[in-house]
């Protein structure tokens, strides 16, 4: 029987040494209330909480996870670089050897920065965009995550305005907002961000128009402002490439960060040779950047993406758990919007305006051993197998059946309803 | 016979993928000539370059080797968490250990944020301090050193003057100049960052006057502006508590990293109950944060800092390797500034205004075996015996006597000439 005891007593000592018990996008104060708040070990598809209750997990730690949980190869590449040195007086020779590798693999980079979050990522081709030509003013996506770092972060308390100054916001995949933003910039247009598909939180995920990348693209070139592929949730999930690769548009600098290493702590910067003097004109750095063990373990992963089928195993899996979730959906009575790259779905509900059965579909998956997010893309990993997805739709059904039976009861989660316009 | 064939090979194929062939503090660029970009070995107090030079390594990777590299009982607690889970869907139990057990262990401290860099830890006070009452103005020493993000980084290349609007300047430990300052902040007084001691890079250091940090730590009370103490590079090598433990003041937030977890990537902010609302009130994340591995250290690493000598034994090798250096240069004809703390020195000539003298002498020690920095305050590790400093005396009496010998001929390094001031 699935009990959150052991989950609840930490939850509650947290309480008393963390703000609000936990910060940050893992903290579960938004997820339904079954949902574990930590977790005390994790092997290939699965992650096992404080009270023995085990989980597949289709959050992937939130990116992350992109080989499975303690991948063998990678796991023995950490072991060995542990043995020699991690975080030294310099890098070690790994530290070239990575950057010759993403050059090699990512089409429009030359050059590599190694960091250790996506937020610094994105903050240096910020500050690399503005050296480019000493100009200021940055075009973004109206409400795409890039981080959440005094300019970025979704959530303002204890920001500034200044912090946002010259900053203009346009509509994702619509030339004709993006125009806008770049006369409103004049010549002051420094570079522009553009997720690789659009991947907000509570609402379905959109693939990019390719006539609307290459216009970006082209008006990038017209101004010599910097292109900046933020791949910081999607790399490596839909290409070997960057994402954009398959639409044949090239970025001058892309962020990379979440499965690089697998799930060691390693985030980079690329960029094109246009870019190479604004990025080596700023002062950027951190503690434990040059460290050689997340490295070594981005040096395998790399090594593991090129060489195997991984890709093309988390789009069969991903395509499988897609056709098969909708189908089971409509058999009991619900339309279902999968939306986005199979690799990383968003799930929710058709007539579904409070995200009431989404929230309740995830917390009943949640007690019956699938980490299901109601408000998140997840992700695909490539230890994922058939047998898996025959047992989440075990799962799914149970959660449905649950929503059918009660459907004029569910209520809407308190979490959210705050969150809520109204 | 010394030669760094090898190292100069991989700078060279660095320059073609990486920009100016290394970014940040780790960067040699600013180091004499024959310091090594890359390591392949580390192990207590020593390192390894590619060429296989081995050297007693006084830098201590910029802070973060405490208690040596590959300290066995750290890299067992590593090695344990590793095969249960590092980076996955939520944080391990070991986050609340963790926080419970700093928050045991530093005076002021209640709560804990854990993040992977010193700048995070930074930034997030930063915005901390501005949620805490609405204000806006933050007071920092000049020339002081809190990280590299926008509001901060040394050298402002893309950045915009917006980025440290509401930011001013005071003269450390100059209760006058920081009462001036504290009036130009007016009733918009948001808070304060002091570190432990002046530790800027090219200067002498200076230990914190009592009456400064308690005056300081009186008007912010008065003003209700929080008082942060940034511990990242000076942490649990001055104190087992925080550093201005000794002279009774306590902050309400205070910055770590470095050393947390001698090595792995992992800091945090920690602060009083006054600031808890404020630090539940942003929004601050990233990928790795949540990750168990570094927790997992950074918990054994505060179990040997509590139960084991080695701040007394950090203490008593700093000592003597202060007390037999200078006596030593003073043989030699030269005066030397010993400055700071004893376990984290600050080691320049008297009478070099170019540094001329410093550079010869730390590229001469670096030939022989022994890591030292020209410009930036040294590290005094656990592991370091007497045997060692014994050692490292007689490679610094081969670089003191060769610039008695050369006095005439040395000339200022090309490398930090544009840097001075004409």
């Amino acid at each position: 029987m699935w009990s959150n005891a052991q989950d609840s007593a930490l939850q509650e000592r947290a309480r008393a040494v963390i703000p609000n018990g936990m910060w940050g996008h893992q903290s579960v104060a938004l997820m339904p209330e079954s949902t574990p708040q930590f977790f005390t070990r994790a092997q290939g598809t699965r992650l096992w909480d404080a009270d023995g209750n085990e989980y597949l997990d289709f959050m992937c730690a939130y990116g992350p996870n992109l080989l499975g949980y303690q991948q063998p190869e990678v796991q023995a590449a950490i072991l060995r670089q542990m043995e020699l040195g991690d975080t030294m007086t310099g890098p070690g020779p790994v530290a070239v050897e990575l950057a010759e590798a993403l050059t090699g693999m990512i089409t429009h980079a030359d050059w590599a920065i190694f960091c250790k979050s996506g937020a610094e990522a994105t903050s240096m081709a910020l500050v690399t965009a503005r050296a480019h030509r000493g100009r200021r003013k940055i075009l973004l996506a109206k409400g795409a995550y890039h981080g959440a770092h005094p300019w970025n972060t979704p959530r303002p308390a204890g920001t500034l305005p200044e912090d946002r100054a010259h900053l203009i916001y346009f509509d994702y995949n619509d030339l004709d907002s993006f125009a806008d933003a770049v006369k409103q910039a004049g010549d002051d247009f420094a570079g522009v961000f553009a997720s690789p598909f659009r991947h907000d939180t509570f609402t379905d995920q959109t693939l990019p128009d390719a006539e609307y990348a290459a216009g970006v693209r082209r008006i990038c070139d017209e101004h010599d402002a910097l292109l900046i592929v933020d791949e910081v949730r999607a790399g490596f999930r839909l290409s070997r490439d960057l994402s954009w690769a398959e639409i044949g548009v090239d970025p001058d600098l892309s962020c990379w960060g979440k499965v690089l290493g697998n799930g060691q702590p390693i985030s980079c910067l690329l960029g094109n040779d246009k870019a190479r003097k604004a990025a080596g004109s700023i002062f950027v750095t951190g503690s434990f950047w040059f460290s050689a063990v997340p490295m070594a373990a981005a040096l395998e992963t790399l090594r593991l993406i090129r060489e195997t089928d991984y890709l093309e195993r988390i789009r069969e899996i991903g395509t499988m758990f897609r056709q098969r979730l909708v189908q089971q959906a409509a058999e009991y009575g619900f339309g279902l919007r999968h939306t986005g790259p199979v690799t990383m779905p968003m799930v929710l509900f058709e007539d579904d305006p409070d995200y009431r059965f989404g929230y309740r579909f995830s917390d009943t998956a949640m007690r019956h051993g699938a980490w299901l997010s109601p408000y998140h893309n997840m992700f695909i990993n490539a230890a994922m197998t058939p047998g898996d997805i025959e047992r989440a739709l075990e799962i799914t059904a149970i959660a449905f059946d649950d929503i059918r039976r009660n459907r004029a009861s569910v209520q809407p989660s308190a979490k959210i309803a705050a969150l809520l316009p109204r």
